[in-house]
């Protein structure tokens, strides 16, 4: 005998990503039981981005600019040539927080797949070819997860850019991870770190 | 370099229970890519519980009657004598789906404890004595944890109830859980189940 006002919150956050049925009946309790008004700030914070942010027509990376370029893209000191294509706005993050690139971004929001139907169409790249010439790209860097989809992903996006003067593609590096022992190292990264190995 | 608005959504997030900061950006990117409305759905029905759900003045249970009793207390099918002593809710909702118990709940709120500042005045057991003689109270069960905490409030709340004519005290018995291996059950609940040896 559960409340309805109750179950249904229940439910809504049971189904938000990695909270299930239990975490959510306890947050839940946890924002009921709170007297300082986590609810009520948690609800509108939902309402007010939920109102205000949409991608960036240009990148993709969600923003508040009311449908106006992102920070990154009005951002002049990233004007460096370096376009890095990501699958979603956690990459973006991601590469944010360890301060290694400083150029421009492109979100495609996914990865081609015929297990969840993900189709060329799908992908945000529509604009990709005239940023490369109205953002002077010299360096298009490929930051897609190290797997088949993202490998198929990113050889059809070459296809579609296709050979552009001055315009050169790289892709992250593969191979052992930092403090990654070989043991616990898998066959197929062995075989790229292998293949990848450099002359000391 | 983060949108405000995301960045106050994560962070309100990342501070429920169990979810953390990384759990907290995914849950903000699956509801602002969603198209389907459930981050206005869950605001809704957060501001919804908020405002209209508070605890049973009577059992403490968490209720949208609006100061009146609730579901529990109400339901005269479970006036049968037995009220279960439960530190909150969600134990409440474990019994339930347990089906074990029929009767009426009171919830304590809290269990006594120093570490947390826990006193006797923080527990919602003012109305108890009131309840046993209202109700026709003939046994309270105590469903609370199987801990120090718990049974050092367990005692504690049979010293304020004092010793009332037709009225037993029963807690739930400890022992070896079902299914339960003896190599991997602590020295603790071994004692207990030793001496609580059942003749068969």
């Amino acid at each position: 005998m559960m409340n309805p006002k109750i179950e249904k919150l229940i439910k809504l956050f049971a189904k938000l990503p990695r909270v299930g049925n239990r975490g959510g009946q306890r947050i839940a309790l946890a924002l009921l039981q709170d007297k300082t008004g986590r609810g009520n700030a948690l609800a509108a914070a939902i309402l007010d981005a939920m109102e205000n942010i949409s991608p960036c027509p240009r990148c993709g990376v969600l923003t508040d600019r009311g449908g106006g370029t992102c920070e990154f893209c009005r951002d002049a000191t990233r004007a460096n040539g370096q376009l890095c294509i990501v699958r979603d706005l956690s990459d973006v993050w991601t590469l944010e927080k360890s301060s290694v690139f400083h150029g421009r971004y492109h979100i495609i929001g996914g990865l081609l797949s015929g297990a969840s139907g993900i189709l060329p169409q799908d992908l945000n790249i529509k604009n990709l070819s005239s940023r490369i010439g109205d953002e002077n790209i010299t360096e298009i860097i490929f930051a897609l997860p190290n797997t088949v989809e993202g490998k198929t992903t990113q050889h059809y996006i070459m296809s579609v850019i296709g050979n552009v003067p001055d315009v050169s593609f790289t892709e992250l590096a593969s191979g052992v991870p930092l403090g990654g022992e070989l043991d616990y190292i898998d066959d197929g990264t062995l075989t790229l770190a292998f293949g990848g190995r450099k002359t000391l």
